[in-house]
């Protein structure tokens, strides 16, 4: 307590943590509205901030009497200023998938701001994809990169970490280790299983997606739990793998059953939209005979006859949100809270009442 | 005439252009049945290469003498074995979007085998996206780029000269300075007409993409001459913009004339698929009053009730193609020849006879 105070600040007034501390890119970026990277950028002479934010941003300096160091610049120059995305898929499932497309277009919305770059790499396989993450390290390719899939024991967090290699994971909200930035799949398939509920469906089953990866597990979780939730019976669930060809099987598997169920919840679109096909190329009607419900609507769904009830998902800025996240880590800044959009379910034609019992007799009898 | 012939070969036997000519990698790269990149890759000591591809190219570089010079190989050193890939897309059309992850799907399977990666800009505007090309140019990220969506009186091939950087362009055949590698949109097209006309339709519409694009006009063009040369009216083209929403319009517009199509043909199968939607919405039966083509054959095609018929292009290939082009440009070796796999023309339930003048009438006295 013998210390001088700083800037003349009398040892009687109570000490202003404000004034004590020392004055970081974060209060510059505070006091102009912008991102600590944006601060970054400009005082490292890059492009990719608009002049406004600049002549803010140079303003802020100045009055908080702000210099960035000689190291820090440095060791941001030295930077390869590119993010990595490993995508592991078989080249006829990339086609269908609407999540990449979507989420590589939002880290784009955000990195384009920055000035970063997204460096691709398509995989087949899990010695591909180990490949493709050590040379991104080897090679100072990349700052960091995106985990997307995760798998159920994972190894690969811990792979990325033995590589000093900084990470953002896309997942469905299970916290090992570090937290995944992901949506809330398991409300979408919730709300869901209530809809067919409450049209009086009681045998609702589920077409999964494969049992590796955690998403899959948490939208069959919530479909189970849900069922369970709302006193009726167990359902059943035919694993499948994202693909049409796949759905179309599920579909007929589950149709096959004596006693088949009257609604099913797919864990994507295309499989929902195979399963549609399916049924009515044996006779079983949409929505009248079977209820369907997708996940993601992709932008087809609405032109599917009957028009998809699915679940949306707004990937895009889960894609924006990750890259802010990772930009964020690898610039060493904390990174700010994550907000995403609620996922929202879309009721259209492929959803109805369920067909009771007596309408059966009826019909038969007529 | 007078200078000693190499490696004693005698002035009396013809000089065999193989012996006198200094060794190349490509001759190490034939010798060894593998590419150039490989065994450049091998010489400066980077991994991509498997063990006993390896082993051949050391051999043969052994057998026939030949060893990389050091300006070469520093030249190759310098590069940043990354290529470049901008897409102008709203994030909406990216998602359905076949093209983009077929393509670079294939792009990394040629990518993968030689260590370069892919550097991923998505952009909204024209103004973004020159941007991007310049950023890429300037910050010597990648070493060339790929230039997709020709349009017409394109500025990009002349800026991307001007900034120094190589490309390829992705194109449907048409010569403007350098040759676009691309496949053949137009025989896809004049087979669809061709089947329509088998069929008995004489009024083919036709729903195109946006004419700023190449693409767009090939494919519009394919259409109205095969009708020509048919002997076939000329038909109405409502242009469109690839999606769902722009293809339920366009076919609407078609339907609402008072002499509307048998048959349409568009430029995608997603606006196909709204198409078959707008028309059943209207009380129109696919294909029993109205004709349906795609073109893409996307994998939901089968799953479309009716199943789409449509053209269906290898656009794997075209990227992996297209990326073993490229290489071959940035490391200084001439493009060998391309081949692509032929479009082909797949014929579902969306297709059918056209209903006679009669069977209507019979149909209505009915």
């Amino acid at each position: 307590m013998n210390a001088t105070p700083p800037d003349g600040v009398g040892a009687d007034r109570p000490a202003s943590p404000v004034l004590q501390r020392k004055i970081t890119i974060g209060d510059v970026a505070a006091r102009a509205g912008v991102s600590k990277s944006a601060v970054s950028f400009v005082f490292n002479g890059r492009s990719g901030v608009g002049e406004e934010a600049r002549e803010r941003i140079l303003e802020a300096a100045r009055a908080l009497e702000w210099r960035p160091d000689a190291r820090a610049r440095a060791l941001s120059r030295s930077r390869a200023q590119a993010l990595g995305l490993v995508i592991r898929r078989a080249p006829e499932l990339l086609s269908t998938d609407p999540f990449f497309p979507q989420f590589v277009a939002g880290v784009e919305s955000f990195l384009s701001t920055v000035g970063y770059a997204l460096v691709l790499q398509v995989v087949d396989g899990e010695e591909a994809e180990r490949e493709a993450y050590s040379r991104f390290a080897h090679e100072a390719r990349v700052d960091g990169v995106f985990l997307t899939d995760l798998r159920v024991e994972d190894e690969r967090p811990a792979e990325l970490a033995g590589l000093g290699m900084p990470c953002v994971l896309l997942g469905s909200g299970t916290g090992e280790g570090t937290a995944p930035i992901g949506l809330d799949d398991a409300a979408g398939i919730r709300r869901a299983v209530r809809h067919l509920h409450a049209l009086g469906h009681e045998r609702i089953a589920h077409v999964s997606g494969s049992d590796r990866y955690v998403h899959s597990r948490v939208r069959r979780e919530a479909w189970a739990s849900e069922l369970a939730q709302l006193g009726l019976r167990p359902g059943t669930v035919v694993e499948a793998d994202f693909t049409g060809a796949a759905g179309a099987r599920a579909t007929h598997e589950l149709l096959d059953d004596p006693e088949p169920p009257t609604a099913i919840i797919y864990a994507n679109d295309i499989m929902a939209i195979a399963g549609i096909s399916a049924a009515i190329d044996r006779g079983v009607r949409v929505p009248h005979d079977l209820s369907i419900i997708g996940f993601d609507d992709i932008p087809l769904a609405p032109y599917i006859i009957p028009p998809l009830t699915t679940v949306r998902q707004d990937v895009f800025q889960w894609g924006n949100a990750c890259a802010r996240a990772l930009v964020s880590i690898v610039e060493g800044n904390e990174p700010g809270a994550i907000e995403l959009p609620p996922v929202e379910f879309i009721v259209r034609g492929s959803t109805g009442p369920v067909r009771g019992q007596g309408e059966a007799i009826i019909e038969a009898a007529g």
